[in-house]
């Protein structure tokens, strides 16, 4: 019964759309509907690699199991942002930024996520991670292996309507499991490895999938399924994703997974640490050495590297310092531009932020076929 | 004896310039002398409106009384900024970016600008600030008139050295000058009327330009003495300068004061305030609306806008809201690019900065005569 009132709520939606097929032109200002109240909007797209997004009457339509990832990933803000982005763009492989619109996931409500989410047991019995075995040994328990659970909608648009074109899971495994002992104990961990993990993701994927075949309006639309591994608490960066395999309509069984290769360092490597091509690590510590004796006082530098198989796939650069005044501020950003381009790798995108205690002060990026960095400096009348 | 020591010192430095007449070459990528001891360089220009600064050996050329503007304006951050944006914007109406360069103060010292800014007194001399008078009420005691003061160097290039062009001196007199009666005891305030402050800066600056004149290297110099109005520490912009004057080479008296009508204003306009033009508050307030509702918690928005007479010259949003996910950031990035082209004022520079109480998640911004918003989100692997 309350599916069928969903889907006729769903139906009675007047979906206004004023573009159709090429979605860049399916903007708010094209769009004379938009204080309609039921009417649907798209935000506009800042690029064709960026997917639109669903509104409704005015208001963004957020998921449905909205906080339960950011919840789940208290402990390290880093894998969030990766875990999202992540699925982004394993989606953006499957469903194309100029046929699909992103709309948040609606089909998993907060509370079956976290029941998922939760160990299985007598009262939840669609838990997903394993079944407490009461041992509190770091080797023996049955660890939590899946830290976080996430549905994002691909939507097409024919005549001006919305309609689900296909759906991507993320499902989040732990490297590390923290756990106490008693309620207000000591933190131990509990180790994962990178097979085991996997393993216990593929196999949970499996399960997922034939859950959300039983939803009527998940039946028969393509349905990816990406595999996360949580990067540690102290990490400085966020995790990656293993693997990922795409469900035809219909399919209730994982049958392919692809692998995926996209890893993620920091820089300064600390020692003993190697990237995959040491010709950046080199270069961004040129560009450091150049940077941080600029001021009398020292400038923090450091970079976190996302690297696809051997190849750098981008940098997002950080600097801290003490400034002075607002013209250290714009000098710096000045220097930072012409550095920069002299030394750090070409070819891919890289953004820079520089910071004071007073928080972000400018911002410097090249997009990846670009030359010359653009800069920002933050300013106030 | 000292004086000539600096002399010589400075006519010693191998000024290796790469660039000559047309500042925008001369960057540091043209500079192969980069790595050479005492060898000066330019920090590279970001666009033809700003100045390029001074680096000597690889080291930013700071002021000689670094930090000391920085230590004054603590009680409101906003006037540091716009004190010494106003500065560079009084500069450049004499000092042209493409013929100059911009070189932080290096004729007044830390000691020489505190002691300035001291009360005049038996034990200092040179106190641009009235003496003691004993009383601790508000309306008789003689208040801190002068706040700040700050010098600016430009610089002219000529057979590849750098020789000094002219000086801008901004001195900043309070509103509210901010006292104690006990070490430890309340706050108290004499607020300063506009015509007050101004009057007695444009008296102090003709002392300031005589005792300038008294440095050899500044003798011969075009000097510009610019006076601003500190805001008070509880507002949320800064303050504004009110007039500036062009001193010639040799002269020691301020012979004519220039006007400046530039006035900062906070959107929302708080209610009985008026800003000069009345469609910006307008337009403002329509985004405001369309934004503020977006998600399901509200979101904040505010803005500074710069007038300059009736003419709005530019305008800084800030937006913060709690979100719950990484594409929430990126669909709200989007929807307020397409949105604020919509609603905000064409025409003027505009710049948007999106927070959490996680920082900065993303920026948009548009140029003076551009028609689009261009946006940034700020990421994490």
């Amino acid at each position: 019964m309350k599916r069928l009132r969903t889907f006729i709520a769903l139906a009675a939606v007047p979906l206004i759309l004023a573009g159709c097929g090429d979605l860049s032109n399916s903007s708010m200002s094209t769009n004379s509907g938009s204080s309609k109240s039921g009417s649907t909007q798209l935000t506009g797209q800042s690029t064709d690699s960026d997917y639109e997004g669903v509104i409704q009457s005015g208001h963004y339509q957020v998921s449905k199991s909205r906080g339960v990832t950011n919840t789940q990933d208290s402990g390290n803000t880093y894998n969030l942002k990766s875990f999202e982005n992540g699925m982004l763009s394993v989606s953006k492989k499957v469903f194309s930024t100029k046929k699909y619109v992103f709309q948040e996931g609606q089909y998993l409500s907060s509370t079956t996520v976290q029941n998922w989410l939760d160990r299985k047991s007598k009262s939840n019995t669609t838990g997903l991670n394993p079944t407490d075995n009461g041992s509190k040994s770091a080797t023996k328990r049955n660890p939590i292996y899946i830290q976080a659970l996430e549905e994002q909608d691909y939507m097409t648009q024919k005549n001006n309507k919305l309609s689900l074109g296909g759906v991507t899971i993320g499902i989040a495994v732990n490297s590390v499991d923290y756990y106490k002992k008693t309620q207000y104990g000591a933190t131990y961990e509990t180790k994962i490895t990178q097979a085991q993990g996997e393993a216990y993701a593929k196999s949970a994927a499996n399960t997922v999938l034939k859950r959300l075949r039983q939803k009527s309006a998940l039946k028969n639309v393509p349905i990816v399924i990406a595999v996360y591994r949580q990067a540690s608490n102290d990490s400085l960066i966020g995790g990656n994703f293993l693997v990922y395999s795409t469900n035809k309509a219909g399919s209730t069984s994982v049958s392919k997974w692809t692998p995926l290769n996209v890893k993620n360092y920091t820089f300064p490597l600390s020692s003993g640490q190697s990237s995959p091509n040491s010709n950046d690590a080199s270069s961004f510590s040129n560009f450091k050495s150049q940077v941080e004796n600029f001021f009398p006082n020292l400038s923090g530098v450091t970079a976190q590297a996302q690297y696809d198989g051997k190849s750098l796939a981008g940098m997002h650069v950080n600097i801290t310092t003490q400034f002075y005044s607002q013209t250290e501020i714009i000098n710096f950003t000045q220097y930072l531009q012409t550095t920069a381009q002299k030394y750090l790798p070409s070819g891919v995108p890289i953004d820079i932020t520089v910071s004071s205690t007073d928080g972000i002060q400018s911002f410097l990026s090249r997009a990846k076929n670009e030359k010359k960095f653009t800069s920002h400096v933050f300013n106030s009348y």
